[in-house]
């Protein structure tokens, strides 16, 4: 009789339900899952864990999620715009506020004016309320720099975020997300700017994980968007694009053409548009928290696009003046309560579906054995707590590559 | 020269704005806050605080509210409705969802199953996300039990939220809440049993603060309303409301007629309901969380409650059924952005007139000498931030009757 020895883990999470969200749900329950260099091992039927491993938790009948992932954000900017939120709600006109140097151009100032370290002392406490939610992996986009030194300064704070907080980032440029003052009336010769000088420096760089652009009419064309896409090709970057927000512009076609990696917004997407992108796999990236800061009245055609089959993610959105918001969770309530999807969907819209708009659908998303160890332990009765309650925090702890958290780590001030 | 001994505090908190809601609003830049024997001792500009304190905090230019007030919840329950939840989005119909046991009744069966302790340990979570808030005070109501031992069960866990939580709770009879099913087509016998054998036996345990009942078609009549109140004026007690939430049904005259505390909820308040307010000085406290979950088109009738000049108060409201929350800051952007308030209208709605809420309106909702010492102290730039962002939360630390504690104290769970 041959002995075989027990696999070693470093860590073994126990008496545990597992929503595993593999092929867009999946539940385990009394189940186990083991840790092993940052990856998973093993998970299956608590009963029938194996190994040893140095570390057990046993979670108590408690619920263990893929970590969640938001994949489009601006939370990387300095300032913010709650001046003008006040001043809107006080009876303050759209062109006072602009004559005041309110909208965007105010973060671009506010930006520009911040160094890597301040953009990073400012956006980390946003950070840090989505990663207390469970968040393992952020999109963080440029687009508030608008030049040069600003956007690599914007990219360089979220790499940054992702070395020195326990968090995953990816980064997206999106230097084609409004025109700086410096170019007014010169839309074309900015996105020459943003394809032949900025895009190329960024990405020798290594800053760029991906491309993006806000294709409206207030901000650029179906033309410059495409020049746009066609500079990441040139460097093999994926793109994505800022898509049918406020009005159709074939964006969705556009970037399904590219095979970009998603549409996001898509309010008013075209049948041509969900069909397109069903065809390219592009993922549709629904964006509530702005659709319910905006008191936007159309909601995206989310029966369109179940019926087509396009993956839909959700996200924050996290931005000054359209979706200031840092929770996760309450994207997950707002996409139910104001749109219908059901709670399974609104779970793989920050698991599953986020990761694949990301490109990282073979590393996160799912519990699967090979996958890294990102996951987040929830003290709920069911899955459909996390979409169900809203402004409520659960979540127990967090495991992102391996490494194991528990709630109030990043937020909690030490006592005076 | 006589020599005047510097007064003693225990605290004082300096380099710090105040707002101080004095009035509605108030604020006091670059100021300081003394606290000695549990009480508001001083405030002023930071260069005229002259006495000693055993403890300085240097507030480091951060903002101090007063203490946050939820004037309106139904926060101790057991169980939850996520069931429901997503059945309903997952096309359950409201019959089949009835016939399933689901609707206010299952609160019902899980609250009566539950004995106070279990309920305690269910309902302290939500609390702790109220109190890492800010929030200071919280009123409670009883309204699941629906029989005397229940709803006793009910307001003595209330009541041990208050002896073991830092928070003042006041505890709230809502009885006449639902018809019991023992009651079932005897809804004037059920509200005989209200008033003449669980509310006095209740007040006499002390665990009576207020009295409200659910004034709807779908709840009590008016006139079966007026019984309960008749039952509480005869024990001193003071009244509230639930008022017009989804039809006109005279509540806000019936309870201005008995000087009632506030009429809550609204949406669907008469011209007359108005005026009737304005003249008793009932406050309106209005629920934004209800109306944002149940998907409600008719808000509240803000501008003539302003012209009248009725005190806006706002609230969590929360409960499993129609306000799953715990965020009261959420509250605060939600009054903003779905129904126009102000950000200082909205903080004044959790501090000052929901103090006013309550009847403690001398005791906190200010930052006034002689108050208690319950205030707030948050990373922000200005107050209006509190109401801007949504889903994140900046408080740093919370003082309740001068007890200082950090963020984090609460919810963070221990390294495993
Ligand atoms: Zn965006
Ligand atoms: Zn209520």
């Amino acid at each position: 009789m041959s002995e075989r020895p027990a696999p070693r883990w470093d860590a073994l999470y126990t008496n545990v339900n597992l929503a595993t969200m593999v092929g867009g749900y999946g539940e385990l329950r009394d189940g186990a899952i083991a840790v092993a260099g940052g990856r998973i091992a093993w998970l299956g039927p608590r009963t029938q864990a194996e190994g040893s491993a140095a570390v057990v938790h046993d979670c108590g009948g408690a619920w263990l999620t893929p970590g969640l992932v938001d994949c489009h954000t601006h939370i990387v900017h300095a300032g913010n715009r709650s001046d003008e939120f006040e001043d809107r709600l006080q009876g303050v006109g759209y062109e006072e506020i602009a004559r005041r140097g309110g909208g965007i151009l105010s973060t671009v100032r506010a930006t520009r004016a911040a160094g890597v370290d301040e953009l990073l002392r400012q956006s980390a406490p946003r950070v840090a309320s989505l990663l207390e939610e469970g968040v393992t992996t952020l999109e963080i986009k440029s687009g508030y720099g608008l030049d040069l030194a600003s956007e690599e300064a914007m990219l360089r704070a979220a790499r940054r975020i992702g070395e020195s907080m326990p968090v995953t980032v990816a980064t997206t440029f999106l230097g084609a997300h409004a025109l700086p003052p410096e170019f007014a009336g010169r839309a074309d010769d900015y996105i020459d700017d943003v394809c032949r000088r900025m895009l190329p420096a960024l990405a020798a760089k290594g800053l760029v994980d991906a491309v993006d652009a806000f294709c409206e009419r207030i901000g650029f064309s179906n033309a410059q968007t495409e020049r746009v896409f066609e500079a990441a090709r040139a460097l093999g970057l994926p793109v994505k694009l800022h898509a049918e927000q406020l009005s159709d512009q074939g964006g969705a076609q556009l970037v399904a053409r590219y095979r970009g990696l998603s549409a996001d917004h898509l309010e008013h997407v075209s049948a041509q548009g969900v069909a397109a992108m069903a065809q390219a796999g592009t993922v549709a990236v629904l964006l509530p928290g702005a659709f319910y800061f905006l008191r936007e009245t159309v909601a995206p055609p989310v029966a369109a696009l179940r019926a087509a089959g396009v993956p839909i993610a959700l996200a924050t959105d996290c931005n000054p003046g359209t979706s200031p918001m840092a929770s996760i969770l309450l994207v997950l309530n707002m996409a139910c309560t104001l749109w219908r999807l059901t709670p399974q969907e609104a779970l793989a819209g920050c698991t599953i579906h986020a990761a694949r708009a990301l490109g990282l659908q073979d590393e996160i998303g799912t519990l699967e054995v090979g996958k890294r160890a990102d996951f987040a332990l929830w003290d709920i009765v069911r899955p459909a707590d996390l979409a169900y309650g809203f402004g409520f925090n659960p979540c127990r702890a967090v495991v992102h590559g391996g490494h194991f958290r528990p709630r109030g780590a990043l937020t909690a001030t030490p006592a005076a």
